[in-house]
């Protein structure tokens, strides 16, 4: 498997993987109604650098980050990551997650925040946790679960001084 | 005083107070850098609704809130106030708080998040948790604050059941 930065010719193999993420409503704020243009906006906005894990020249996962906050919140990252659900299971989300540690770090970010990890997502969790990622705070009810309704999601946040960039 | 909806022709008095309020970079994350065109986004853009206070016909102060996540979470309003500094201590920043949370409310919103309320900014501290809010999580050191570097900073959380829309 290789990282590399995305291109926006890259788009016509991320919007599949984007709508089969969402697909769910379980893990992110986007829904199913999500335009491409929207979507596309979300990868190749200006201000964010977005990357795809490919698996023999085949698209299978792609992550972004960007500043969280512009001028005095802009020295932390805010990042988001999608595997296709085909290739669950095979450290992609992993592999992903280090990669964009080393690459905000060495864009200069000083820590990296993630803003609504939802509290059922026990992938997700068990995965930042052991990138070294803390909660930093639990918001009630602020996503809309697609099975059970409005459960809580977390604030996890990390330095970055510890990461090679 | 009273409090209205804001039009785009507010704008005019409005960016001085924008401008006023930045000035000091211990509250906001904007800096003085800030673009016009960037701040009347910030305030007319799709999706914000925004007030004016007015003192006998003078703009002293504004608040806006949006839906601080799309889709899944956009059932969370977020929401920005700012008082002309050489109108504070007058209660206008209560009075646009209460104002916001039954028009928030009105609009549907369930609850309502601040992302980055700076710690050392003990008066809004002191007046969100008097209009009900709590902290939800502490984030470190996410704030450049002008005098003492990074600082720490809240997200504050509240619902809004018990507001009269």
């Amino acid at each position: 498997m290789q990282i590399r930065r995305a291109v926006e010719s890259d788009f016509a193999a991320m919007w599949p993987i984007f709508q089969a993420v969402v697909a769910d409503g379980r893990t992110w704020v986007f829904t199913v109604e999500t335009s491409h243009a929207d979507a596309f906006a979300l990868w190749f906005g200006p201000g964010v650098s977005s990357y795809v894990a490919e698996d023999d020249g085949r698209v299978v996962g792609m992550y972004k980050f960007a500043a969280n906050q512009p001028g005095r919140g802009s020295h932390v990252a805010n990042a988001g990551f999608m595997v296709d659900p085909q290739c669950a299971g095979k450290g992609i989300g992993r592999a992903m997650g280090e990669h964009c540690l080393r690459e905000a770090r060495r864009a200069g970010f000083l820590a990296m925040q993630f803003n609504i990890v939802v509290s059922t997502n026990e992938a997700a969790l068990a995965l930042w946790t052991k990138l070294g990622f803390s909660v930093a705070g639990t918001l009630p009810e602020v996503f809309l679960d697609e099975e059970l309704g409005y459960v809580d999601a977390f604030v996890m946040h990390r330095f970055l001084d510890d990461v090679e960039g």
